[in-house]
C-alpha cells in the first residue's frame, strides 16, 4: 500500500485502528467524566453513566442517561464539547481518507476535483486533508457560533450566552444532538426555542451542512471552479431535500391537530417545528416538539427518518442517504425493466448496489435484535424499544423516554449500538472495498434461476 | 406468445386475468355469504363483512372480523371451504402455469423434470397441468381429512367429526387459517389442542406441504426416477427448516416462562406448541396459544416470519422462502467479497437478486404504509397494527385481537392488503419477468460510484 500505511499502521488495517481509537478516546472521556470534577453536585457519577455519557458524545449520538446541564459542572461540560469535537473531526477525516485513499474506486470526477488538495499519497497529503476538514470545521462552526451568540447573549448575558452558542453550535455541527438547557427543564433540549427562526435555522443548518458530509462541501466549495458535480453529490443533495421536504409534509400532516405538539402552534410555528423535526432525526437529535406526546405513527415515521441518517463522509450516522438511493434506484430500473441501475446519466455498477443492500441488510439485523433484547431486559413496548435502538444506531439521539430510565444491561446494549451504529457501517464499506479489490475465484458456476415472489 | 394466450385472453395480460379472476370469485363469494341463508341467526351479515370474509377466504388469508363458526350456518362454512379451495388451487395453478410458460428462465433442470407433464404450450398442456394440481391436492387433502378424521370423530361424534376433519384438512393445505372452533370459545382457533399430537402434526404437515409450492412437491415425487432436484427446489427446502428450527427455538426461549402460553405447558407440549406456532405463521394462521398473550419480543419475531412467509408456486404468501435465501446469500458473498451470488454450485444472475430487492423493498413500502394508516384509522399502538398488517400482507391470518374491532375504513384497509398480499409479488415477478425479456436501451451509460456507507 502506501507510505503511510507501511509505516504507522503497519500492523493494523484503517479500520482496526479507527475502532481502537475510538475506544481510546471513549474510555479516556468515561475516566474525566467519572471525576467528582465533572459534577455539580462534587460527588463521582458510576462509571457506567460515565462511560454512556463519553460513548454517547465521541459517538456524537446524543443519546443521555443523566440530564447534561443539571448533572456535569462547567469541566464537565467542556470534557463532552471535546468530545464531541474530537469524535466528529475523527471520524469525519478518516471517512473523506478512507473514501479517497483506500477506497479507490471512488468516481473518476471526485478524484480530478480532489486531486489538487491530495496529490500525493503521503504523510503531507494526509496532514492537508486534516487541515482541510479542521478549516471547514472551524469556518462553519464560527458562523453558528456568531449567529447563535445573536440569540443568546440578550437572553443570558455575555459569559452565559457566548458559552450556550459555541457549545450548541459544535453540537449541532458534529451532529451531536448534546444540550444544556436542562436547566430550565430535564431533558427539555431545545422546546423552549420551538419558535424561534434564527434558533431553528441556524441550528437546522449546522445540522444539515454537517450531515451532507466533507466530500460534498469541498465540491460545492470548489464548484465556482470546476462547475462539475459528482454523481455522489447530486445524489446526497437530492435525497437530503426529499427526506427534509417529505419528512415536514408528514409530521405536519400527522401532528396538525395533536395538542401536545403542533396543535398549540400558530401557523408559522407549526411550520418552523415540523421542519426542524423532519431535519433534526438525520441524524442531530435536537427537538423543539415532545417526542413522547406524538402519535405512534409519527414516531414510527421518525424512526424511518433515523435509520437512514446522513450521507457518507460526514459527522451523521444511520444507513446513508446514497444507500437509500442506490436501492431505490435499482428497484425503480427493475420496475422500468432495465438491468443496469442508472441515475444523472451515471450507471452505477452492481457491486455498489450489493454494497447498499450488505450495509442494509446488516443494519436492520442489528436493530431488529437490540429491539428484541431491550423489550425483554426494559420490559418496554416494540415502538419505544425500537426507537431508541434506531436512535442510538443511527447516532441520533432523540428519545421518548426510555434511556434515562435504562437498566445497567439496557444501557450497556445501547453503549454497544452507539459503538456498532458509528463505525459498523464505514468498517463495513472499507472490508468491502478491500475484498472487492480480490478477484473472483477462477471456478465460475452455472447459472440457475430460483422462483422469486 | 402461444395459441392459449392469442385465443382466450388475447387483450389481457396473464396478470390481468389472474386479478380480474379473483375479483369475480371474491364477489361472487361475498354475494352469497351476505345471503340470510348463509347466517346462523338468518339475518343477513352487513355487506362489508361478507366482503371481508370472502376476500380473506379467496386469498387464503384467515382474518376473520367475525367468529366462523357462531356466526355463519352450515352453507355459509360449505361456501367458505369452496372459496378457500377454489383461491388455492387457482392461485397455485396459475403460479406454476406462470411459472412453466411465462417465466420462461427457469432452470434447466427443472424444466427437464418437468418437461414430460407439459410439452406442449396449448390448450391440452393447460387442462394437463389443472388436473395434475388437483390430483395432488386431493391426495393431500384426502390424507389429511383421514388423520384428523381419527382425532375428530370420537370427540365430535361421524357427521360433526368428519365435517370438521374436511374443512381443517382443506384449510390447513391451503394455507388459509379458517377455523370451526369457535362453538367452543369465540376466536378460540386451536388451542383446545395445543397439546394433541395428532392434531398438532397432522395440521402442520398440511401446511408446510401446501406451502412449499407444487413444483417442489412435484420434484419431491418423481426424486426417485430424476434423482436431482433443482436450485429452487434445495432453497425452499433448506429455508424452510431453517425458518422452522430457529423459530422454535426463539419461541422457546422468550415464551418459556410466560405463564399464559408456554408457562402452564409440560415439557413435551412446550416443544409441540412452540413447533406448531413456528410453522403456522409462515403462512398458515392457526394458533394453538394465545397470541395476544405473547411477550412483545416474541410478537415482533412472529412478524418476521409472517413476512417471508411461504415458498413460490404455493398456497401460501408473503415474500418467499427464496426471496429471502437470495438477499442473504448475495449479502454473504458480498462479505465473503464474491462478486456472484453462489448457492449449491449453482450462480444466481444478478438480475434475479434485484427482482428479490425490488419484491422486499416494495413489500416494506406496502406493510409501512398501511401500519401508518392503522395506527390513526383505528387509534391502535405500532406492534399491533404492524401485526395485522403483516398478517394479511403474508395472507398469515393470525391476530392479536384488532381485526375483530375493525373500523369500516380499517376493515376496507386490510381488505386491500390482502388482495395486494395474495397478487402483488407474483404480478410484479411476471411484470418483471416481461420487462426483463426486453433488452435494455442502446445507450450505455458511463460509470460512476457513488459512496456508500
Ligand atoms: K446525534
Ligand atoms: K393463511
Amino acid at each position: 500500500m502506501n507510505r503511510l500505511e507501511k509505516g504507522i499502521f503497519s500492523r493494523l488495517t484503517p479500520s482496526q485502528v479507527l475502532v481502537i481509537g475510538f475506544a481510546l478516546t471513549i474510555l479516556t472521556g468515561a475516566i474525566l467524566l467519572s471525576l467528582p470534577i465533572s459534577t455539580e453536585s462534587g460527588k463521582p457519577l458510576p462509571f457506567i453513566d460515565a462511560l454512556f455519557t463519553s460513548t454517547s458524545a465521541v459517538c456524537v449520538t446524543g443519546l443521555v442517561v443523566v440530564d447534561t446541564a443539571t448533572t456535569y459542572s462547567t469541566f464537565g461540560e467542556v470534557v463532552i464539547m471535546f468530545l464531541i469535537q474530537t469524535g466528529g473531526l475523527g471520524f469525519m477525516t478518516y471517512a473523506t481518507f478512507f473514501a479517497l485513499l483506500v477506497g479507490k474506486k471512488i468516481g473518476m470526477r471526485e478524484r480530478l476535483i480532489l486531486r489538487e488538495a491530495f496529490n500525493q499519497v503521503d504523510m503531507s497529503g494526509v496532514v492537508r486533508l486534516v487541515l482541510m476538514v479542521l478549516i471547514i470545521t472551524l469556518v462553519i462552526e464560527g458562523l453558528g457560533f456568531i449567529l447563535l451568540s445573536i440569540r443568546f447573549v440578550p437572553e443570558w448575558g455575555w459569559g452565559k450566552g457566548l458559552y450556550y452558542a459555541l457549545f450548541h453550535s459544535v453540537s449541532a455541527f458534529n451532529n451531536a444532538g448534546f444540550d444544556l438547557f436542562g436547566d430550565y427543564q430535564k431533558f427539555s433540549n431545545l422546546i423552549r426555542y420551538v419558535g424561534d427562526p434564527m434558533v431553528n435555522l441556524t441550528i437546522s443548518g449546522l445540522i444539515i451542512l454537517g450531515g451532507i458530509g466533507f466530500i460534498v462541501i469541498l465540491e460545492l466549495v470548489q464548484f465556482r471552479k470546476t462547475k462539475r458535480l459528482s454523481l455522489h453529490t447530486k445524489l446526497v443533495l437530492t435525497m437530503t431535500s426529499i427526506l427534509i421536504v417529505a419528512g415536514m409534509i408528514l409530521i405536519l400532516a400527522t401532528e396538525w391537530t395533536n395538542p401536545a405538539t403542533l396543535g398549540k402552534l400558530s401557523f408559522g410555528d407549526r411550520l418552523l417545528a415540523s421542519y426542524f423535526q423532519s431535519v433534526s432525526p438525520r441524524t442531530a437529535g435536537f427537538n423543539t416538539l415532545n417526542l413522547a406526546e406524538m402519535y405512534p405513527a409519527t414516531l414510527f415515521f421518525i424512526i424511518l427518518l433515523m435509520f437512514v441518517g446522513a450521507s457518507p463522509s460526514s459527522t451523521g450516522g444511520g444507513i446513508k442517504t446514497t444507500t437509500l438511493a442506490t436501492i431505490l434506484l435499482a428497484v425503480w430500473g427493475m420496475i422500468r425493466g432495465r438491468d443496469n441501475v442508472v441515475a444523472y446519466r451515471r450507471r452505477i455498477p452492481y457491486n455498489q448496489v450489493y454494497k447498499a443492500l450488505t450495509i442494509t441488510v446488516a443494519a436492520l439485523t442489528l436493530v431488529i435484535m437490540v429491539t428484541m433484547f431491550l423489550t425483554i431486559t426494559e420490559r418496554a413496548d416494540i415502538l419505544t424499544a425500537m426507537f431508541e435502538t434506531v436512535s442510538a444506531f443511527g447516532t441520533v439521539g432523540l428519545s421518548i423516554g426510555l434511556t434515562p430510565e435504562l437498566s445497567v444491561a439496557g444501557k450497556i446494549l445501547i453503549i454497544l449500538t452507539m459503538f456498532a451504529g458509528r463505525l459498523g457501517p464505514l468498517t463495513i464499506a472499507v472490508a468491502l472495498a478491500r475484498r472487492l479489490q480480490e478477484p473472483d475465484p477462477p471456478i465460475r458456476f452455472p447459472e440457475e434461476r430460483p422462483l422469486i415472489g
